[in-house]
């Protein structure tokens, strides 16, 4: 079963709007098991609409249009259609055209409805452009006539395991066998600065059968690179800390520079943070460093703000002053100025403070400035998460 | 001048991954005056992309690809379009293989090399996935060559003014009239979570035309509506607060609650913020207010955590603490949990400490979590900026 999605609308191609109606009906799609197959954006012009619209219900089963439904001069969609297929149009509801033999698809947040029209066992559907009408007419209308219909042929099950503290390379290396995986399992690889995602797809009859494949992709993949892995699908790391802080039943306090509240701010996107989260210190200057995190001025002089020692002595009184569990710093480079002999850009020292004693890492980063920044707070964030 | 966009990856088709290419390179594209017709994705599959590359030829002078060009398995444009276009490979730089006769373009920021093939007068241009790859790669090097070939048949030309503290309602009733400007002048209106743009689109033979009727309508934007406008472009608001604090010689300390940290990190994202951002404390607990920003205990007990009287103590003991120009501090519930009677989530109280005193202001914002931290970063940074 082939789909494909054909936005429309001259403002996309000239980069005025983000294009998310594609993204979320492929993700609804294959979640009803259909495969995606073209995506493709067309500006307001019949011809090279009709042609689009005449390729893909060649190639496709099901064409799936959004946009182009409105009112204005400008949307050309209905006519096209009717054009395209050889229909003519008649007067539905509200005034609103549609092509004959369509079955309308009810539009309750906006003017244009929608509409599905079967042509030789291929469909066609019609949707308004706008997120807020064209999302809930797909959940309310398509997507149930879409699953009665197709529904049989077995479903797609995704699930992304997350990792940071290893590159692409080295997870590509590790898991070269399953990312050749045949159908109906596939494993794919997506990496970010810091974060590397593997995603495990698989096409069964039903859901317990893809959890099944599933789940024993995931254990190959545990086993190998389990110490890296920091959630699942929309976990995050912030939150996987904070599980541990919560289930150790610790507390945090956080000493900042380089990343400038960045570390403190993801710890407390996450909702109940304040149960473990006590205090953060954002000392951009030798003299905060000084005088609100107690860093002595001969460390500062003989060692340099971006060292070892700094770091271990603002872990130690972030806690201290706090009067919490664990203290964890950082003080590094991010860029592009800053840089002196002998520390370059990306030198970042991560230091953590607990009930046993201090110890400090040392990292090179490259990338901008919130690049290193994120990095950093990536490196900080695992480092507490693994010491928990 | 036609130009198409084919975008590489079973990964967007499946919605995994948001395709923001499209719109980036289509801005690009219509900032040197190239049209573009065509925007498609395809999946990891040689034959469906060969079609796609050999129909984008046909049709259109000038066809990108995105994507595909990475070392694994899944990666398959660079053999692709060599067959399609039956050249072969050579061996550049780095053991990367690129199609005979192909210009390389250098990526800095990442392993696979993009190139460009000239093919009949025909350009095919082969890019990375990755945006922070394919940005600079476009910018660095497509741009001046598309420039360079193309520039003289008109341009478009795009400037978006970036607001906040006031609703896209609002801003709409402002500009009614310049938001149905006939062509070659377009006004759009975009808004997000405390974000309202304005972009205004001209077309003219050249740059200076373009220029003088983008200079027309801003001037009228900015008579009605200058007081919530903090950048043009690619300005933000942390840069706008940054340049404002360089030129009055000031330096800022930060005092932070609900907000975790998302200030401080915002104001430490701007290249140079350590010449004034000195301190930033983030007294979660009641603990940490009092010791480390010496709210009295007095005041938590009789006004609460959240109200404009520790606000206050917080902006001006921040000031002092860290012997800085000018305190800002926040204090309120960004939710879900924290509400109690009278105090709902999403009431935030923020106070600037400067040398002529302290005020303090009560906003009550909505939204989720993440939302109601950036809501209120936003309106923390604009007193700011209105105050500098």
């Amino acid at each position: 079963m082939k789909a494909e999605i054909i936005s429309i609308g001259t403002e996309i191609l000239l980069g005025q709007i983000l294009n998310t109606n594609q993204q979320w009906l492929s993700q609804k799609l294959a979640g009803i098991g259909i495969g995606v197959y073209f995506h493709s954006t067309i500006g307001d012009n019949p011809e090279r609409l009709a042609n689009a619209i005449k390729t893909g219900l060649e190639r496709s089963d099901i064409v799936i249009t959004t946009g182009g439904l409105g009112p204005t001069v400008d949307d050309i969609t209905l006519e096209t259609i009717a054009g395209a297929l050889s229909l003519g149009l008649r007067l539905g509801k509200r005034q609103a055209h549609i092509p004959e033999g369509a079955k309308v698809i009810e539009n309750r947040l906006g003017t244009a409805p929608g509409f599905i029209v079967d042509k030789g066992g291929k469909l066609l559907i019609a949707l308004p452009g706008p997120p807020r009408e064209l999302n809930p007419m797909f959940e309310r209308t398509v997507a149930p006539l879409l699953r009665k219909r197709f529904g049989s042929e077995g479903i797609l099950k995704i699930r992304t395991i997350r990792m940071t503290g290893l590159g692409e390379e080295a997870v590509d290396r590790k898991v070269k066998d399953l990312l050749e995986s045949p159908p109906p399992l596939t494993v794919g690889i997506y990496a970010k600065p810091a974060l590397v995602e593997l995603k495990i797809m698989a096409k069964a009859k039903n859901d317990k059968q893809a959890k099944t494949l599933i789940d024993r992709a995931d254990a190959k993949i545990t086993a190998r690179l389990g110490k890296y892995i920091f959630g699942r699908d929309s976990e995050t790391l912030e939150g996987a800390v904070g599980s541990g802080l919560l289930l150790s039943r610790r507390t945090l306090a956080v000493a900042e520079s380089c990343t400038g509240g960045l570390i403190a701010s993801r710890i407390t996107d996450v909702p109940g943070s304040s149960k473990y989260f006590r205090l953060g210190i954002i000392a951009y200057s030798n003299d905060a460093k000084i005088k609100l995190l107690g860093v002595r001025p001969g460390t500062l002089d003989k060692f340099g703000a971006v060292s070892r020692q700094t770091a271990m002595e603002m872990a130690e009184n972030v806690r201290t002053a706090a009067g919490s569990d664990i203290g964890l710093s950082v003080t590094g480079i991010a860029g592009p100025s800053g840089a002196t002999k002998g520390k370059p850009v990306g030198l970042v020292y991560i230091a953590f403070a607990g009930e046993k004693g201090c110890y400090c890492s040392e990292f090179r980063f490259r990338g901008e400035r919130e690049v290193v920044k994120f990095k950093t707070s990536q490196a900080a964030l695992d480092l507490l998460r693994v010491s928990l």
